[in-house]
Formats: structure tokens, sequence, C-alpha cells
């Protein structure tokens, strides 16, 4: 259904990067979950531009909570979180009007929409969206904590810079919850860091890999068809601007494997039924097996570049050249971060309320 | 919706792998399509077993149309095909029944299902139940077919044999779609053959990985959030039994490049805007361009094999192992080819009626 | 979503009057509900046309389970009940193919479907079809049942001729359900039969008016907004064919009231709080009260009689008379009401599924 | 799905009573659709209270348009409209925070929500939350106009005070939709609203019935089962708080007619099939017909009145009084007359949209 996911928990995505407001509603989460405006706001934070390695447009994000939240908890109806656009720069816009940016959404906007498209900024298109995607994940993301849920991504490679892999999952995920720059290796983390500005100083922008592991999932959840873990969780991620490649477990690697290496046998340790690898990512037929979910979401280089490109003016179906103005980020893979974690949130609040009914997630 | 998939165009699955029947419904394909059973059931054979590469149990496939086609064309109304299952040796199951075969679905099965799961044959979740897909996944591929759209997989990947990359996509596709291994390279067919069969020789099994194109979609087709074209396709595409990764373009390794790399400028050529490069897969934006479609699945290898594994018995949650008998596929990612194909084509339909109406793909 | 209906708990229809059967698909239901063959068949047997206020076209009625039941258990997975279609004249349709039915779907399948509707018995649009839903309905009963939930309907009405109230509702469920002409007051089920065999004496056909209690729901179950148990129950009632009315609690008698006659006063007793008065059918706001729901259906006269009319013929589109030859009902309003159940009944599992997940209906 | 309704054109509603804010997202509607707000104001402005025969709390209703509208026209994207709350008297409240009104949806809202609900006013129960469903539905609206389609609902009975019935449909809506108190028959009009405040004096409140007609839809909108126009618009207008009632042409009188009076003749006149009455109000088998869609929808009186009521105090589970404080509607038929036009207008352009794609309505 168009700008909105999700079945039992859902969500509702409205705006444009230059008009008045982005803004989401969620709706379906429990009552009396409590919502914390201070995380709200640190998650927001996570996702704003980072110094030198992103775009000079700089949103205060002040968040207002129009619905659905009373005495500090939810009240069980939609929540409607809206963040005003404050410092824009529409003129920016202008040359791109007509001008395609190659691989942005403008070319495909303006034939979906005959033309009646917002083109500034990306309109609806902008990864500005993602901060009212991230401001109502931030509930979900809570509510999950509180049934003992935790959700962490890390930036697993920039350019041909590999972060380590996840090894103590819960402890990994705890240390990079609050980093601005989300990596398990600090060094490796410089040194992407690096990279980005270099490519900025290009006028080049690059892409990246984000890994995400989910800890502490109750076994038994999601669908065998259509509905299974992997395609609710896939089609949020692939929803989110840029994300280009989505895998689970050992992934795209599984496919070259053998099945007695890939295959995670299962054994009885400590009361409970679990297994010795994780190649499948915590889903085996769709179903969560109780293990850490893990996927890996792939983010192309950001496509606005300063540097000059081949396109089209479609004002008179010209080819011509376009260096593209505007403040533009060299990379979007650290801020995507927070964005990844805030679609599993709530695909996973969607799935868990399925199974276990609406007020679950406030038990 | 659990088993149930799609807006305007959807499809429901139903059935067992040694139940009566597997079968499926799909709904709001535009009346007065021709409905050509002889192309049904060689769709259907193409997803049998072949030779040694595949499993022993080769059922007749004879599928029944049960509702919604009337005089060779569709009514508009819902079309049920059923078919029955035949060949079945559920004896071979009552093993597993209590031990759990190692990344297969018989343990998150047993947890959802709280243990009245039908155990035999994997179930509901058997890939048997792709062959119900694939016949009214045959409706829309002729759907597509009578408005110029396209649709064409091979096997890219076999353990790490490749096949050669699309390069003519029109007449790569019609080549592929006859054939029963379908590559571009017939010596590579060969080559990963082989490999199928030692694998098999050695109890063991293997993955791969599939790329598929469609040609010649309209521009303007799918939605900026949620319904973007990824996100349906990776829904549809990760609730196929064994498929962890699924990309775009040039997908993860997009993930690598700079933007001015990675970047598919804009030409005008013979009245028409398309792009040089096709990194994105045809899609920008969540949005068809008009370019080829071209995304990549990751098959894992069957998680059934003959060679011994550690798993659990959960009669008494001891640790045990397993040698599986029953009869399995070495490699399942030569007859999974023809199911992308049709949830492909069930999913590009769905997108296409809500853009341009039901009526439009009987025009 | 067309012929689907559902959100935790969902029905799919398919099939037509003259085709080779007519099915459903109902999925979401609970793992382990136990499935009783014979109850099925009883709940049919209330459908099947009686003696002579019913039509001569009786079917057998042989309906086959094709999945999701295993050891006379549900499974969790969608079952799919078919009913073939046997007794068929389709010769008696080959004139109103083109001489449209006043009041029946002739026309608006004709202008829906191109003219490639299945035209015969009324296709994809016969009542026939009902026969799957109260199948796969009769499951959903028994499943409530468990939980204590009890659903009765009575004729309340045919033509001027009105069945008393419920009085003891309980105890007047228990004894409608096993009616064939399912009425409170004995001798007004007599008269009603006997006006029903007066009206297809002539030609001609009788409506009515079915009211419905549901028993013994708990409290807090729906949505304030558009899932209201109203609004859901509304929209399964309404897609039932001849159903152009449907109201709750005192329904449109309320609009003529004064609040304070029309309000329900809460009291407490025995450790519960309940209303003195149900003008409202159990539901405020949307939502359950935990008072017994009750609504009224009313059913139109069938279109289809023998009495000469005035119709269109659209080959020529030339004016013209049509007297209905083949099996006709005078009246369907007896035959309707275990429609009315099932539909209820599916309606109310997915709702309860919704708030107290999946698993709640087979603890 | 909880508080968002439609398929291809869908609304989402959000917002408490004495919260922030209400507010409502429509998504589907086509780009370049005119977005006219003096048109929004206007139909707010028919919504709000009139003189004595409506609450004394006025609200400015001034909405702000967050999104999907750019250079005065729709974008594609979704609407967001949000009408803070201004004149709000939450101390008015706290008695009923415990003293549950009978009929109301306090008593189900705190079971519902577990005490997490927001109390004040109705929270989002209240019938304030429908200024949001009018503005967006004023879009609606205005897109079907330019179809040339169009809707007008009168106020066909306050308690037993009955306007004339709709005659020249066409001329007849043009009339009522400039109208603060909507009748055909002013004489009755003024009847209406003594009576209404005759029932304001003793303070009580009174109900009523609307009857709404669209005139000039295209025939073969719709579907046959579950999506068929009667189960839509039931669905949506059940969700408008106090409806309790809804049929279509002649309705529940239909019960009691005989098919040969029921049925509408088809007859061809001036090159168009049309029907000699419209008992059917313009629907057979759930698709439209070309005729106009009647239906009549009935309004309960106001459950929160002066006079006082039994009722429960919670915090004890004690037998207790309420009469209520407060401003409160003696009377919402008139002001609900609005609201029905908008969710009509809404589900329309939603059924529409599935049968002619998504750009028709901007064709």
């Amino acid at each position: 259904m168009k700008n909105t996911f999700g079945n039992n928990v859902s969500v509702t995505l409205f705006g444009e990067s230059h008009g008045e407001a982005v803004g989401a509603v969620i709706d379906g989460l429990a009552a009396g979950i409590e919502v914390n405006t201070d995380f709200i706001a640190s998650q927001l934070n996570l996702r704003r531009p980072v110094g030198s390695i992103s775009t000079p447009r700089v949103e205060k994000d002040n968040f207002k909570i129009l619905s659905g939240v009373f005495e500090g908890k939810t009240t069980g109806t939609p929540i409607c979180i809206v963040i005003p656009n404050e410092n824009t720069h529409s003129s920016d816009y202008d040359e791109t009007r007509f001008k395609m940016r190659p691989s942005h959404a403008d070319f495909t906007a303006n034939v979906k929409y005959n033309g009646f498209e917002d083109y500034r900024g990306g309109g609806h298109f902008s990864g500005r969206v993602t901060a009212a995607l991230v401001a109502v994940g931030a509930i979900a993301i809570s509510a999950l904590r509180e049934k003992g849920i935790i959700i962490g991504t890390h930036i697993s490679k920039i350019a041909d810079i590999s972060d380590r892999n996840f090894e103590n999952i819960e402890a990994d995920i705890k240390a990079l919850n609050d980093m601005q720059f989300a990596v398990l290796d600090s060094q490796k983390g410089e040194d992407m860091q690096k990279k980005i500005n270099e490519v900025r100083a290009e006028g080049d922008s690059v892409g990246g890999v984000l890994e995400t592991a989910v800890c502490c999932i109750p076994a038994g959840v999601g669908e065998p068809w259509f509905d299974s873990v992997e395609s609710m969780l896939s089609h949020a991620l692939f929803s989110i601007p840029a994300v280009k490649g989505v895998e689970f477990g050992a992934g795209f690697s599984l496919a070259q494997m053998t099945g007695s290496v890939a295959n995670d046998p299962f054994e009885f340790v400590e009361g409970k039924i679990v297994t010795k690898s994780n190649n499948n990512g915590g889903i085996n037929g769709g179903i969560t097996n109780g293990m850490p979910i893990i996927f890996r979401t792939a983010i192309k280089p950001t496509p606005t570049i300063a540097k000059e490109q081949e396109t089209v003016d479609i004002r008179d179906n010209s080819n011509t050249v376009l260096a593209a103005k505007g403040r533009h980020d060299p990379c979007i893979v650290h801020r995507a971060r927070v964005v990844v974690d805030s679609v599993a949130a709530i695909t996973l609040c969607d799935l868990l309320s399925a199974k276990f009914g609406t007020d679950w997630m406030a038990k």
C-alpha cells in the first residue's frame, strides 16, 4: 500500500525535502510503552550529518509528537511525529528541475508524477524523509528493548575498507548504539572516514555495506510464504533510498558453499536448542529460530556529486552535462545505519504483534 | 498477509508436500488474457527434476484449473490452480519428525505451529509448493508478453562456476526460456552439472546464484516508499525457500564504487531517454526508469543431505546425528529459475495494474 | 484486496457456478484447532435448498479439504476447501448471456469484465460460491466455540411476517443452530414458508431480514477507526449476494430515539461490568463491550424470477422482455443464514487474532 | 489495517480530541489534482457547530497542509493535513475518566488500551478526528468533481421528522452542498432544528438518518466479493462515530418486497443502458451499474447528555450516576453529513483508481 508498510504494526511516511515538514505515523504499537523523547532526539542525532564527511545542510530536527502519546506513554492509537523543514536552499535545485541527476529519482519521479512532483531536493524521495522513520522507529526500538530484544548495526564496509565481524553480539550491539560513526574496530573507522574525505575532495561519493544483528528474538516468528522474516525485512530495507542489496546470514556467499558446510547444526545447550553456526542468520524457512538475526544491506554511493556527469535536459530532450550544486553527502552509509535499525525494529514489532497479539509489547 | 502477496494482482498459496495437493489462487488479472495450458505445462516441466542432478521424486504435475478461466481466457475473477500430490513417500519422514534437519524449517515449523504442522517432506515449507506458483505465474508471464514485457533468468553461478553475463538481453532471454538448465554459456552449464553430480556423489548439496532480466517495462512503475520495485520484488523473492540474498543492478558491488563510476548517465537516443550503463538495474528511487530490470538471487545449498550431520532429537532434547533418507535435490538452483521468473511476473503485474488499472494487461 | 478479506485471519474465494468447482482458502487460523468434517457437512446442509421453498438445483456439496489439516487438526497453514460443481444445467443460461436479468449481476459483470465473464448461472457472482464460505466458516465457528464464543442467526422477517426477538440469547442460539429453517417462533416459521410458497407459485420471489447474535465475546476487540467491529462485519456481510442493509443493535430505530432512551447504562453485576440494555449491539466506539453483538442483515428478494420482466438485449441494445428459465430460489433468506454466521465467525477470528495473537484460538 | 483504510487510495487518521492536533494522511491520489484551500475550509465549516443546535466548543479549524501539495496541485505523494486543537477544556473530563459515559467509548477504550488511553474528550474516538477526514476528503471530492462525479447528502430524518426524498438528483446535490443544515425541504429543516433545540433544553440528544447520492459514476466499478462497493462504503461509513446502520437503495424495505417489485428493469435510453427504478441504489452484484449510488446512514443520538444516567465508577467498580458536564452536541446528524460525503469520496477514489489506474483521476 504505497507509503504505508506493515500489517499489525504499520508505518505511513509523508513529506518532502523542501516542503513544510517530513513526518510519519506509526500505528498498532501497544498502549503503555514508555516514550522517551531524549532517546528519539539521540536517534535523530545519530542520523544527522557529521563534520566534513556529511552534507553541510544541518537540520535541528525539532520533532513534534502530535498524537498517540499521553502522560509519557503510548496510548495504543496512531503516533504521528512531524519534523519541520528549516534549513532549505530550494534555489539549489532550479537546475536539476530539468537536468536529471544520474541515478537519482529526478527522472523517474518526473515520469511517474507527470511533472507535478516537488522536485526540490529530491522531494518525497529525499533521504530527509528517513528522519521521520528514525523518530517513530525509536519508539519501536525502545519497545523491543523492554522485551529484551536489541538491534545494532555497524558499518561493515566503506569502499574496500572492512570492519571486523560481530563477535560477542550483545556486547557489540551495546557498544555500537551510541557511536556517531558505528564501527567495531575503531582503526577501520578512521580509515573509512579518511576515505570519505578523499572522495569528497574529488567531488565524488562512495558507498558501503551495513551489517545488522538482532539479538534475543523468540523462535517461531514470521510466516512461511510471503511474510517470511526475510521478505518483510527486505521489503522495508529496500525502501530506504540507495539500498541495492540485502542478504541474510552468510547471504551470497552461502550460494557458493556445500550443504554440509552451510548448514547450521542444532545442539541442545543449557535447556535451549541453539545452532552451532549461524550461516542462516537466525532464520529457517522464513521463521526465526531463536539465534541472532543477521543481515547486510548494500548502500550505493550518493548519486548527487559535484563532478561533472553526462545527462539529459528534459526541456528539449538534449544531451547535456551536470555538476551538482547544493549540499550533498559524500557518503550516507554511516547516516543510514540508524535508519536500518529503525525499519528493522518496526518490522519486527509488526511480526511479533502478529504472533503474540497487540498487547504483548507492553506486558 | 501471511500466505497472500500483492495488492492489485495477488497470489495466495496453499498445500503441503505430502498432503492432497498444492495450489495457488491468482486474483486481479484482467479479463480476456489468453490462458495457454501448454505453456503452463511447459513451465512446470522446467521446474521438474532433471536426471541425476535432481531428486528422484518426479511428479507428473497434472495441474487442474478450477476457476477463473472460461473459453480459454481469463474471466477477471480468481484463478485457482491445483496440482495433486502423487508420488509421495511419507514414511521417509518418520525420523525427521523428531530429528530436526539442520537449516531446514523442521524446527521453526515445530515451534511456530506447536507440533501440529504436517512434518512430512517439509509440509507447507516444501519447495513443492512452488509448483503452484509456477502454474499461476505462467499466466502472468503470458500476460506480460502480450504487452511486450519479457523475463528471463539464467544460472549465474553454481559453487564457483560462473556463467557469462547478459549481453543482448532480449536475445538472451529468448534463448534461456526453453532451456531445462538455463545458462548463457553452454560449456559453463556442463561444468555446473558436473559439479552438482560430484556433490551428490558425496551425499552433499550445493548452492548458486540466479540472475534475472526484465525487458521493455515502461518507466514510472513502483512507489517511492515501501512499495518500491525493489521492495516488492525482494518481498516475493525472499519467500522462495532457500533464497538468502537479493541484489539489484550492480548490487553489493555498487557499495564499493564511487558515485562517478556507479551512476548511470542519461542520454537521449532515438527519441527516448536511456542510461549509458545500468548499474542501478533499471530502478531509480524505487521506480522503473525504462531500462531492463536486473537482479540476482542467492540460493543456498539444499539443507537436506545424505551426509551425517549433528542435530537434536526434540523427543528428549538430546543431541544426536542425522543422515537424511528420502529423495533430495543435490542442487535446486536450476529448478528455482522458473520460480523466480514466476514471482517476478506476478509482482510486476501487480505494480503495472496499480499504475495503469485492472484492464491494462488485456488491452 | 478483491476476493480476499481479513488481516490476521483471511479468506480468499474462488469459483464459478458452472465451472469446475467453488472453493475458499482460509489462512491465519491457529494450529491445533480440531476440524470436524461432520460439522462442515452439517453446515453445508443448512445452506442447501429445502423442498419447495428453494431451487430444485440440489448439489451434493462433497467438499474436499486440500490443505492445512493434518491428523484431524489445523496445521496453522492455509486451509483450502474445494466443492466440485456437479448438477449444472448450463444451457439454461444461453438466453441470459445477452438478456440481462434485472437487478442481477449479469450487466455489471459484462461491463466490468468486458464480456469475458463466465455468464453461466451468475458465474463468480453466484450464491453458489457461498458454499465454500460456509465450509471454511465452519472451522472458524468451531474455533470460536472452543473459546466459548457462540453465534446464531434467525430469520427475523420474511415479507411482513416477523419472528420473535432474541430473549435468552445463549439458549436461543443453541436452539437455532440445528434448524433448517431457523426461527425462534415455529408458528411464524410456518407462516413464512407458506408465504414463500405463495410467491413461488406466482413466479415471484421475496426477501427478508436475518438477525444475528454473538455471545460471550471478550470486551476490547476491534479498532476505533476503519477496523471497527461494525466496519469489519459490515464489510464481510455486504459481500454476500443480495445483502442491501446492515444495522447493529437497535440500528436505524436508534436514529429516532433520544440519547436518554438509546444509551445503555453500565452496571456492575457479579464482578463484571455489563449494560442494562443493549441498543448498541455490544459495540461502543467500534470496540466490543462484552455484551452480545447483535446485528441485522437485509436480504433482497432473489432477482431471478419466472415472471416476465422488462430488460435489454445487449446484442443489439434493444429493449426486450425476459421470463427467467433455470432453477431459482423464491427466497434465499433461510439459506443465507448460515452464510451470515460463517462470515461473522471468520471476521471475529480475524479481530480476536489481532488482539490476542495467532495462537490464542487454539489455547 | 487499524487506522488506515483503502487500497489504491488510502487514508490514515491520527489525533486525539485534547491532544496537539488531529490529522490525516491521504495517499494514492493522482498527481496534478488542483487543491483548493478555500474549498477545504468551506467543507470544514460545514462540519462545524451551528448555533444552539450544536456544541459551544467552536474550533477555528486552521488546517495546515504539511506535504503532498506543490504549487497548488497534488504531487502524487502522501498529503498530510493537520488541524491543531485549540479550544480544549480538558478539566471537563476529570470525572469521566472513571465514570464511564453510557454508550460512549470510555469503557471500551479503557479495556482495549489498558487504561493508557487519552481519556480527555473521547481521545482518539472523538468526533473531532473527523475534521481531519473532512479536510483530506475535500481533495477527494474535488478530484471526483473534475471527472463529473458528484456526491451530496441530506438529513433524511431527525427523530421522526422526514425530509423529502431525492428527486432530480443532480440539482438536489448542487443545492445541498452549500447548506449548513442540509435538507431538501426547508420547512422540514426548520422543524428538525426546532426539535433539536427541544431535546437540548431537556439535557437530552437525538439521532437521525442521512441519505447520500453519488451521481455520474461509471458502470463496472467494484469487486464481486469482499471489495464490493457496498462493502467498501459500509466499511468506511461504520467507522464514523455514532453510525449504527447502513443501507443501499431501498435497503431494509427491499427485504419486504417481492422480486417483481424490487427489481430494477433495464432499458436502453439515448444510447445508454439505464434502469427504470433504482431500488438497488446503483449497485448490482457489488458493482456499479451507472445509476446513482444511493445509501442511508443511521446516526444514533449523541451519547453524552446532561441528563443524569446510571453508570459505573471503575475506580471501585461501584454503581453510580453521571450527568455529563462539558460542551456537547444535542445532535450530530447535520455535522456528520460532510463526514459521510468525505469518506464516500475517498472510498470511490480508491475503487476508481483500482479500475482505471493511478493517473485516471488527473487526466
